[in-house]
């Protein structure tokens, strides 16, 4: 650590803020000096950046000579950080740069120092905001070298990845205390990153070797020719008959919904579903963020809790006295009840955390298992049932501004939202703990029960109104044959009677939705992907809002029937063309032109194939149209945007004779 | 008032607690000696119940006599508090009643005495619990005078709401001020109690001058022969052309979508709808919860607030002092400063109390217009649109407890609505006045102005970050003239390098997320008609569970278009067979045995329209089945669980044809 006299000020703090506010206390506190590591962060940052230009110099060389060997238009951008949109490759690596940069990022907001190269702390808001920007940099190389799919790329790649993994495993073994917060909290702040790193080093020499291996299979093409695609659509055109025969059974029990109920929050993964990229570096990064606020509370408050506990002395008793509060004539007894209360609120203070960290893991759950229905269901075009009203689902100005920053918004929200759960659950436990549990085992301080208790002729009434009415409606009011009222004079006398007891149910009822909401919004805070509001104003809700808008984006540009068909011309392109004008097709977006080429050399049948194949492919994608080398404007947009998206719902097969695109179909075949 | 001591002693109480907690004064307080009024509550209530009893005895002789006269089965039952059901008549009478109850049960709460006839304070509560089934009943006569649709009734009626409402504005005339909350509370909490009173003796006269004028015309059907029920069913067959047009245009522009929206909470009657006598006894109690929410609210803090201003002098600076605060260092001048920010806090009180009224008040107009839309959009069957999902509209157990405390559950719910949100604006007016506006207009203690401002570069920064993501999304990655994405590369380098910028972007998007969403539950917690949860779980939600179930009770026994075939057939019945026979028929239910007894007068073709009426009826009225003559239960709940809803939704012409019950009318008429 460079800010030496800076980190030593804190530390000898500590102990002021210790005497100030607490007791006296004769506690041995461990001192934990300074540490500079021997790896320096500002050398190592200078060094690293170097190498880091290099590398990047050396791929865009490689780029560059790879573009001209092969004379094509399309080589993977060097600029792009491995395709977001593409489901099938590269997962790991782009989740592994993200966690990375987040661990970086959480540590900007605690460390003393934003860059290693400064120690500036007049200024330190203006390098917090350089930082930001310089760390997705210093980071980016690490992407870049995965972009290329070239040896050369993951041999420098697996160069760069082991020298973050190794300086930043050194730095930690030589300086595992810090005087910040608690002497662990460093160490254990970095091993998320210490973990993605190791994975990357891992990552980039297992992708070498492989690329070694199979030298001629990796074209750029490789997403389209991955069997998984066609391993969705045959899934979609068989699965029929099993989800039939649950449906048509009669009520479920409640057993089975409870069971049901629980199996909906265990995410179990499917053979032929795959996240897109965006949404699992969204997961990853979440459960970064879990872990980091979580380590957070706890390192900076329960040790001080603990440091006070044990500096607790006979002290305490006069103290008190002197706000007028006598626990026990006995000092010793003061002392013992007063540690005894301290350790309950620390017990509540973990108990709190430990309760929003479960809540937060399981709403992750819940959250993939829903990404996973609403894509599926947007996939086979069931817009309403998503979105609750039919929307347009293509790309627009807000929808993919919100796509951008789904990533980011997603780890926010998990941050915020344990903020507020720890507080909350920490009150609750607290209220819980000294005005229930503490006074049953006491048996003194019965203030709640003595008031509830007070009470009981009202909590009788109310119980035996709710009682009379259901026990009346169940036997006088309601024919139980047909189900028609009976009694109609009676009935309209009780409700006339119970109206002024009814009204104190009301307030009960009242008090119940005031918790229950408040609970259920607390619970659901970090999660985007419900509306915490009213089915008639949901997208009023930011979060939702934007993750309605990321559905979209990501919907329009990785359908995998879609996907499945492009990989399906292309490799009829293959079989029939040159074998090296079919490596062009990267995207499938250029099929046109390629039909257009190949149309000399195919059969009448095969055109015809061609034809019926694209116009599904454009009626089901609309976002496709704008490729099309004939494409005009006016025409295409009036009659795309009125064909819904039904096609997909139904399988692909035997529809196509009855829509415009069969038609038209017909009409090239005769 | 009989409770004298007591009474004075609270009195005596209150400038006790101004000396201790706020600063001597040496304002003049107003003495207001306990008032004993003219008319003695103990001996009024004797008296009346006395009357009451004798009233009630009177009625059931009558109603004796009236079904021995008639020699019917069924007369109008004396113990139902007039036809909850009914659309049509006598709405007035039970919303005035219920308006009156309601009011004494809120002065309960409050009121040193529950009872007038103990002042026994040890048993309060016992006594507080008497008092809840002794006012309804006490209130009871003057419902039951209407229900027998009998001038000796009305005449009653009018003198028994004559003595109520005499006794009452004597009492108020005696003693218009008393020592309890403000001088004037029991005055102003009285008067909407005088308005129902004053209503009531106004309506009695009324109804019997017109039951004089048309004796003939008021028979035990009127419900049913009202030209409502024929009204609506016309309205539903002719309205068709006007709603198309605005449907096919194009996008509303920003002004109309605001003017629809501000339109939406604006309640306009339409002619032909007429709100369930249920609703709009919620409506008229709600309002009165309102206002005396309000009343208490203002009555409890401004006087107490205005007393304290009053007496503040030169001894606060001392005061103050002695809390380390030192507000200037002349003494007139610390006194003027307490002054205003005392008359702050109180125009904030004030503030935030004519808020919460105006917001309920616009709440109560959207949840009418709401009732209205979701009761028509069940009468024509579009189940799935008002619930969300599909359900049995049938009477239920839970359903009618629900339809039971339905009033009661909305009148509590006001309250306790109003009591939160009058809390919260109050603390965030408080907030903006003591941290925004008088630091503004006085240019000091701007605490959040330099926090903000301190930190202008990263507002700067989030700012312009998501500018530059907007321009860019318009301008590169998406080709305007076909939506499709273009730039990828760019688009994921971005994506990339703004994630940590995102990061802070979706701390600030999760804290207004969260202030939006607890803004809308609390302006919308006193509103039973629509769920504060997330649409997939919104029946969690207490209030809402109890008023969807209140609609289904609603929608099942006061179908418009049922009664309106109900009345037709009573009409034919009518011209065809003995008029005296015709007065039997109250619910329409017994038309099967009506028609059967018929059967043998008219001719062919009437017995076909009759069945064929029948039919449908049944059929888009399931709750009529049990009350067929020769009803047999598995045949017929087999067969009308299955038929949804949809006739009534078509409108009831030429769907017969179509439909099993038209091809029984076929059978039949054959």
């Amino acid at each position: 650590m460079s800010a030496t006299e800076d980190v030593a000020k804190d530390y000898y703090d500590y102990p002021d803020w210790n005497m100030e506010n607490a007791v006296p206390t004769k506690v041995p506190v461990e001192v934990i000096p300074p540490c500079d590591p021997t790896a320096d962060d500002r050398l190592y940052h200078i060094c690293i950046s170097a190498i880091s230009l290099v590398v990047m110099l050396t791929l865009a060389f490689l780029a560059r000579r790879m573009k001209l060997a092969d004379g094509q238009k399309r080589v993977p951008g060097l600029l792009s950080p491995v395709n977001f949109l593409d489901h099938t490759q590269h997962k790991g690596l782009a989740v592994a740069v993200f966690g990375v940069l987040f661990c970086k990022l959480f540590g900007l907001v605690i460390a003393p120092n934003p860059l290693p190269f400064t120690t500036d702390q007049a200024n330190k808001q203006y390098w917090i905001i350089v930082s930001l920007f310089y760390y997705p940099v210093l980071y980016f190389p690490l992407l870049a070298c995965g972009t290329l799919r070239n040896p050369v790329g993951y041999v420098l790649g697996s160069l760069l990845s082991w020298a973050h993994f190794g300086v930043l495993v050194w730095q930690k073994a030589d300086c595992p205390k810090t005087p910040e917060i608690y002497k662990y909290y460093s160490l254990l702040a970095s091993l998320p990153q210490i973990c993605c790193l190791a994975f990357l080093s891992f990552q980039y020499p297992l992708l070498l070797f492989k690329g070694l291996k199979r030298t001629e299979k990796t074209t750029a093409g490789e997403d389209l020719s991955s069997s998984y695609y066609n391993d969705y659509v045959k899934n979609i055109l068989k699965k029929k008959k099993a989800s039939k025969t649950s449906t048509s059974t009669e009520k479920p029990t409640l057993v089975e919904r409870i069971t049901d109920a629980v199996k909906s929050y265990i995410y179990t993964p499917e053979e032929v579903f795959r996240f897109p990229l965006k949404l699992a570096v969204s997961g990853v990064v979440s459960f970064t963020a879990l872990y980091q606020m979580a380590l957070v509370f706890v390192a900076s408050v329960v040790p001080t809790l603990q440091i006070i506990r044990q500096g607790v002395n006979e002290d305490i008793a006069f103290l008190l006295a002197g706000f007028n509060v006598v626990l026990s004539e006995d000092r010793a007894e003061v002392v013992r009840i007063v540690v005894h209360y301290m350790w309950c609120v620390e017990v509540c203070y973990l108990s709190a955390i430990t309760l929003s960290c479960s809540v937060n893991l399981v709403m992750l759950m819940r959250s993939m298992i829903l990404h996973r229905s609403n894509l599926k269901g947007l996939y086979r075009g069931d817009i309403y049932n998503v979105y609750n009203c039919q929307r347009n689902i293509r790309p627009s100005r807000p929808a993919l501004v919100c796509w951008m920053g789904f990533t980011s918004f997603q780890s926010a929200h998990i941050c915020l939202g344990m903020l507020i759960q720890t507080i909350v659950f920490f009150l609750c436990l607290l209220i819980a703990v000294f005005l229930i549990i503490i006074p049953i085992f006491h048996a003194q301080n019965l203030m709640l029960f003595k008031v509830l208790g007070n009470m009981w002729p009202f909590w009788l009434l109310l119980f035996s109104v709710v009682v009379v009415q259901h026990v009346a409606t169940r036997f006088c009011f309601i024919k139980k044959c047909t189900g028609t009222l009976d009694n109609r004079g009676s009935l309209f006398l009780l409700t006339y009677l119970l109206f002024p007891v009814n009204v104190l149910i009301g307030v009960v009822l009242g008090a119940w939705r005031l918790v229950i909401t408040a609970l259920f919004n607390i619970v659901h805070l970090g999660r985007m992907d419900i509306s915490l509001l009213n089915r008639h104003v949901e997208t009023f809700d930011p979060a939702y809002r934007c993750y309605a808008h990321y559905l979209k984006i990501e919907v329009s540009q990785s359908h995998p029937v879609m996907k499945a068909f492009c990989g399906m011309m292309l490799q009829f392109a293959r079989q029939d063309g040159a074998e090296k004008k079919a490596r062009d097709e990267e995207e499938g977006i250029q099929l046109v032109n390629q039909e257009k080429k190949l149309q000399h050399k195919v059969s009448i049948s095969k055109r015809a194939r061609g034809h019926w194949q694209l116009l599904y492919t454009l009626v089901n994608n609309p976002s496709l149209v704008g490729s099309r080398k004939h494409f005009q404007l006016q025409r295409s947009e009036s009659f795309f945007n009125g064909t819904p998206n039904w096609a997909a719902k139904e399988g692909i097969k035997k529809e196509a004779g009855n829509t415009e695109a069969g038609k038209e179909t017909e009409a090239v075949t005769n």
